[in-house]
């Protein structure tokens, strides 16, 4: 048959808006966030979990590879075709309802193609969010497949610990839907299967719908921008603060100067809070506190709670703090957003999402201070993130018309330097809250012992043995 | 080969002290907490996961049946053996080392053996806690297989929120030894296989060792009893204290009159906090603050808050509160600890562990002071539980006279009927946090869809070939 055969066939299942044919501008659907691209034969955009399993049972029975994309924002390749032009992409935009919010419950069942903001603004209004925070404005199907952690992980936890149910379809012949919506927050009768799709990268399936926890909104918080004294009294510093109000502790995240200075260049309405005239520092943090309630008679405010502790903090007898500067959320978190665009615009970009032990970040921050230009030279390190989990975006620079930026072995010899430092030598991650995807099939294939592979692989060909999507476990 | 020369063999794999033959007292591996007995061919007690691996490995060479056991407190027959005398088990209580806490990464590495207490113990001198707090005192080994919840799950979430790394030994004939001891907070790379073992009760390998997750201790906390208007205003009680105090609220626990009775009765140095001669209520909500910093200059103290919300409460429009009572941590949690023990003292018990959406438990509790009757004569509701979470230990006592008491048919009707409710009626689960095991093997296979228990069988299959265990997925 045809690929005209099959999109027929595919409307006759879809409706006619339910296909879109190479000749239709596929574009967004095939670009990835950070340009990488892929060719497709067409999309499909089922409107229900039951649209999706005719359209799954069909592709497979005439061995059409599929590759699953909710909100296409991801950062390693996972949500977009290869370039044979013979792959489906099915897409989740249309399955984007939310079914039902249950406040009392404080949960929602809604639709894998949801995005984050038209989630959070459907749950506003009974004092509720999703407490999983990001820069982007994904769809919640990608966030349960990459198992996104974001900026409030430290007190939130990421997707993995806010969701309560799945419905998914399997890549098999009949397009199996296994219902696992169960909405409860106990519940041990045997094996909690939903973990084996969050995090997965639609390897295992395709998440459909979701019964997602949410968490009353926080009605008052209080940043401050800390210098430390040295980069090795980050650690030091995040334990102070989480002896001191673990359960308000809502952000802990670390920016370069390097960082804050490519933001502040290419984001001009950004007010530079060093503006007393002082040089950016080499390393600040941003730290917030945060509450579900305002402050009542005779209670002290989040700001002034934040004075106190900064001035227990002064006093400490290693002396952690260079300086620290209060300023109101939405300026500091303002510079804190604007960094990945900021970095992204100086230069030719390869971003790397890794996580270490939390103490051992710092270390290996200093050590690729040096290590890194030992190896390679002129690249600029614009290094952020949620370092209170351990986590930092390690993004690294070339100038744009340095020749290796056009060259794929320099990045494939960067990307295996990087790597083998995070893995072998520092006992970090590879990929801390992006998931797999076509960018980290390699570093997945070397790194994982051959007898986690094994059992992963009998999963993949049990759920899905079509083997749908871009990763191969 | 006799049972003797495999406890020989075994004794050179693990020493004269790592085998107890028949012949030596096996009655605290033999009996479960509920008195559930099984008869045990001979115990194993390794001191490390290599001998594990060992142990394990010779008895699936040999066809004997293993029975993993951590701290045998279990209430559902999951870690005791069948009465054939044919099973061995396998006992982690020896490999109970905390191998390494991490302050900074707030993190400890411990064997699967180690108790609660002894485990919060070592951790206390850096300030730090394993946050899931139970009643009993079990292993954790236990504790990771059954996925336990417990009284501050509002707030800290149970054992699967607190696991960060696992070492697992599968029933294999080579003993493979999966090692997933990952002690990173994020971590993306595949799929995270320790979840397929939190909350399946050895069915798929033996828990050896831990990477948990640690807490800052709470430094303060106040605690109420609220008797609600009527058992209707139990959730909005619970959302108007969670949007007034989301961050601090660390226990909901419900208790109804008859359970505080008992627990008054066989408890007699507790302090009866209904004690201005008011009757014992038909229901009570045991209500906690924490937070981990003492007041500071200032700062109004967590009982002056808990104070203020509960004025707060007293104004809303609907008057949820019939009465509040503040009285100290120590008191309250004394009498709510009391009740699982009086209850059980008050007669023949039939433990029922169950769950279901947060605004469900309380119609499923007023569905069932009629249908229980209706149906079985004499039958005493002494229940309780965290309600916070939906849900409740539903504890039925029959008189210990009372014929049916000793009729195994009486219990299996009653247990069905009550899951029937339950599960069919209510969508609750039939084990919030007690996991599976002998006992509720039967409402497994009923209950479970075949596409997931056929999932799960392959699963099992795959990583515990040997059958190992109490239960069958």
């Amino acid at each position: 048959m045809t690929t005209q055969n099959h999109t027929d066939n595919l409307e006759k299942i879809l409706g006619q808006s339910g296909v879109l044919r190479a000749d239709d501008d596929l574009g967004r659907y095939e670009i990835g966030a950070r340009g990488d691209a892929g060719k497709a034969a067409f999309v499909l955009r089922p409107t229900t979990t039951k649209e999706t399993a005719l359209a799954v049972a069909y592709c497979v029975q005439n061995n059409i590879h599929i590759i699953p994309q909710s909100g296409n924002t991801g950062l390693v390749g996972g949500s977009i075709p290869d370039d044979s032009g013979a792959q489906a992409i099915l897409s989740l935009e249309r399955i984007n309802t939310v079914f039902e919010i249950d406040p009392t419950n404080k949960s929602a069942h809604i639709g894998a193609g949801i995005r984050l903001s038209a989630l959070n603004q459907a749950c506003e209004a009974h004092g509720l969010f999703f407490p999983v925070d990001l820069s982007a404005d994904p769809c919640l199907g990608g966030m349960i497949a990459t198992n996104t952690g974001g900026g409030r992980f430290l007190k939130y936890g990421g997707v993995r610990e806010n969701v309560l149910g799945l419905k998914v379809v399997l890549a098999d012949a009949q397009g199996t839907v296994l219902d696992l919506l169960c909405p409860l927050y106990k519940n041990n009768t045997g094996i909690d299967l939903k973990h084996v799709f969050i995090g997965t990268s639609g390897a295992l399936g395709i998440v459909t719908e979701a019964i997602i926890k949410l968490t009353p909104i926080p009605q008052q918080s209080a940043t401050a921008l800390l210098i430390p004294s040295d980069i090795g009294m980050i650690s030091p510093l995040l334990r102070a603060l989480e002896m001191r109000c673990g359960d308000h502790l809502s952000a802990f995240e670390y920016m370069s100067g390097e960082s804050m200075s490519h933001a502040l260049a290419h984001a001009p309405s950004l007010q530079n809070p060093f503006s007393g005239g002082e040089d950016i520092p080499p390393y600040a943090l941003l730290i917030e506190l945060s509450r579900t309630w305002n402050a009542r008679a005779q209670e002290r405010s989040l700001d002034d709670m934040m004075q106190d502790i900064l001035a227990e903090i002064w006093e400490l007898p290693d002396a952690p703090l260079a300086d620290a500067i209060i300023a109101p959320p939405q300026k500091l978190w303002a510079l804190r957003h604007a960094i990945s665009e900021g970095v992204q615009k100086s230069g030719k970009l390869y971003a790397f999402d890794i996580s270490f032990k939390r103490g051992d970040v710092t270390q290996f921050l200093v050590h690729m201070q040096h290590a890194l230009p030992a190896r390679f030279s002129n690249i600029s390190i614009c290094d952020f993130g949620h370092i209170g989990d351990g986590g930092v975006h390690f993004n690294l620079v070339v100038a744009r018309d340095d020749a290796r930026a056009q060259d794929p072995a320099f990045e494939k010899s960067l990307r295996d330097f990087v790597y083998d430092v995070v893995v072998t030598q520092f006992k970090g991650s590879f990929s801390a809250e992006h998931a797999l995807g076509r960018k980290n099939q390699p570093y997945y294939d070397l790194y994982t012992p051959e007898t986690i592979k094994k059992i992963a692989a009998g999963l993949q060909e049990t759920l899905n043995p079509a083997g749908m999507g871009s990763v191969k476990l």
